[in-house]
């Protein structure tokens, strides 16, 4: 770990070391391997899985990137490939591109032993790793993350999906992938904003039950961002952070909807600004949601107030959104808040569920909460003048 | 068993008896239950599963009979409900309906422990089922089959899908249902031409594993399709057989490609015909696949020729298709039907895998034909003078 950054597969540099993150879900284990410069030795590892076929999936900025080499790696190692790249942004999470994806596979007649590979971030995991969940009724499926998000979350815990005109992820499967290949130097490419909105994440495991955690990210961000040994041992404490989860509880029957800290008014706020990443993406929404979720806690006396400050401040420094007026273009009215919460798909039974803590590392599962209480803390919120 | 005929959901007939058949699968284990009138009784049993809203999914023709009866009952016991009523045909299988279904559910705000019910036959099963799977990443299906190949083969076994450009059922789920409902009255409606393709399914279960099965179908047909104790007896020893098969292999990673006998012929000639109804229905298809697949066991040498005799003559006898040329409007070619069959997605690894058998009721896995094999069969079935 740590050594020069690798921007190109073609280089010959030894295998770089990893850390692996095992995922024991029986029957459907698998690793998560964590390193610096491991796209390089992608191919053996994909290939060590047994497949005669790949089909790879990824976007059209990663794919000029890393599409290629991967590609020549894997016929190298006897597999025949085909690549396709799709438009980057969530609209590609969609019905027509799911049938595209499909249809890409079945072309590449891929068969039950072989293997799509999601190469790119979120939307291209979610997208393709629905893909494969549903060919066949089910292929295997490697995850290759490019994004910190991606690497922290979404390639973690075999969620799927698409949209829906009715909310985001709403039509999916649960299909764990076979491997999982988190690539930090990949994250070199990125710009700051996704490297951001991807770190909001990692912030939400030490918030969720790991104190310590939330300790050292205050201490040592800066090296997530600047690629050292830190961003490394982020993403591998991430991920074993949310496969320990996802091992309790793989179809999000209780204690999953941990994960969901923050994301409740996070998915609101995406859900108001239209999925407009030029206003708003996915981790800022949870930056806000988690300080949304730390004050709605402090308001009902749940949390400390200054473990709410906390909170804030951390992901402020950082260089996060934390208030709903941080939403360009504003975050809505209260009812129109309310509204795009009681549409997320935790609602359960017509009342709503909220993810609130005792305290930083205390959360737990909050169902019923009144939506009285909400608007309360809400209008309090936005009435409020800002810092 | 065996009351009167029950036509009317509004008549207020004592619950009818059932035939329960346990489908043992863990935590996913069901029941079907089999018996005449067991539509009246659906509403309560329905909402003995304990959900707060049904999503009913039918098509246009069996949708006026039976939804709002069922509707009514559902909300009587307490469930809110809505009611879809889609094009009936294979055409309806597609990414555009599944949309369509989708959307439904989410607009009758089904959530993870409600119910989709589809109530109709195996193009509303499949679809449904499959909607139920990833709608929110799965939630309940109840399957209340109404035509007999449906309630003999599709409503039991969890495989639920939609059809692709590149073939029929290549994008699905394994999605088992919560409980499977076939009132057999319900089939006293189908055409003489409906029973007959889902009678070529109940055949197919004597013909796997069960010669005294086959032996009661020759002793005991006429009742089956008359609606008498013998049509009850049918569906629930057809379902018992498909259970058997589907606990040992859930997924058709072995055995459960049995339940394919006659199948790769016969999904060969219904692409050759484009799933034209009007040409050939899936049963239909099925008839004739199952007389190849003896036949073709017969030229190996594995089958004697009195097997396959008998298997044509018991099927001709129902007034099935049994030959290449029974086909309206031709076959196609060798090639096109070798080609037909290389698309199938039981393909392994390039080879030609097909069921065939030792004699009735004594079916076995063959992979790795060779295409040359079929097609000197093929060129012979084409040419040979037909009966």
């Amino acid at each position: 770990m740590g050594g020069l950054p690798v921007n190109s597969l073609a280089t010959r540099a030894p295998e770089a070391a990893a850390i692996t993150v095992p995922v024991p879900l029986g029957d459907r284990a698998y690793e998560i391997l964590v390193g610096r410069g491991l796209l390089q030795g992608a191919g053996a590892r994909i290939a060590a899985l047994g497949a005669r076929a790949a089909a790879i999936v990824t976007d059209e900025h990663v794919g000029p990137l890393y599409a290629r080499s991967l590609a020549e790696a894997l016929e190298r190692h006897g597999l025949r490939t085909a690549t396709l790249a799709l438009p980057p942004g969530e609209a590609t999470k969609s019905y027509a591109f799911l049938e595209k994806v499909c249809d890409f596979a079945l072309e590449a007649r891929i068969e039950r032993g072989d293997l799509v590979v999601a190469l790119g971030g979120g939307v291209v995991g979610d997208l393709a790793g629905f893909a494969a969940a549903v060919v066949r009724r089910g292929v295997r499926f490697v995850q290759v993350p490019t994004t910190l998000l991606a690497q922290v979350d979404s390639s973690v815990g075999g969620k799927t999906g698409i949209n829906s005109r009715h909310g985001k992820n709403l039509v999916g499967a649960f299909h764990q992938p076979s491997l999982v290949l988190a690539d930090t130097a990949a994250l070199d490419t990125l710009s700051l904003r996704e490297m951001r909105a991807g770190y909001a994440e990692v912030v939400k495991y030490g918030l969720i039950d790991d104190a310590s955690f939330f300790d050292w990210c205050e201490a040592r961000w800066r090296g997530v961002f600047a690629g050292g040994p830190e961003r490394d041992e982020a993403v591998a404490r991430s991920c074993r952070a949310k496969a320990a989860v996802v091992v309790r509880d793989e179809r999000e029957d209780g204690d999953r909807a941990l994960l969901n800290l923050g994301h409740t008014f996070g998915h609101a706020l995406e859900r108001i600004t239209r999925y407009d990443s030029a206003r708003l993406v996915h981790g800022e929404g949870v930056a806000i949601g988690l300080c949304l979720a730390f004050r709605f806690s402090a308001s009902l006396g749940l949390c400390p107030d200054r473990d709410a400050r906390r909170v804030e401040a951390h992901l402020a420094e950082a260089g996060l959104p934390t208030r709903l007026n941080h939403v360009p273009g504003g975050c809505g009215t209260v009812e129109e808040l309310l509204d795009a919460m009681a549409q997320d798909k935790k609602v359960k039974g017509g009342a709503l569920t909220f993810i609130l803590a005792r305290g930083i590392g205390k959360s737990f599962i909050a169902p019923g909460i009144a939506a009285d209480e909400v608007r309360s803390f809400l209008k309090k919120e936005i009435s409020a003048a800002q810092p």
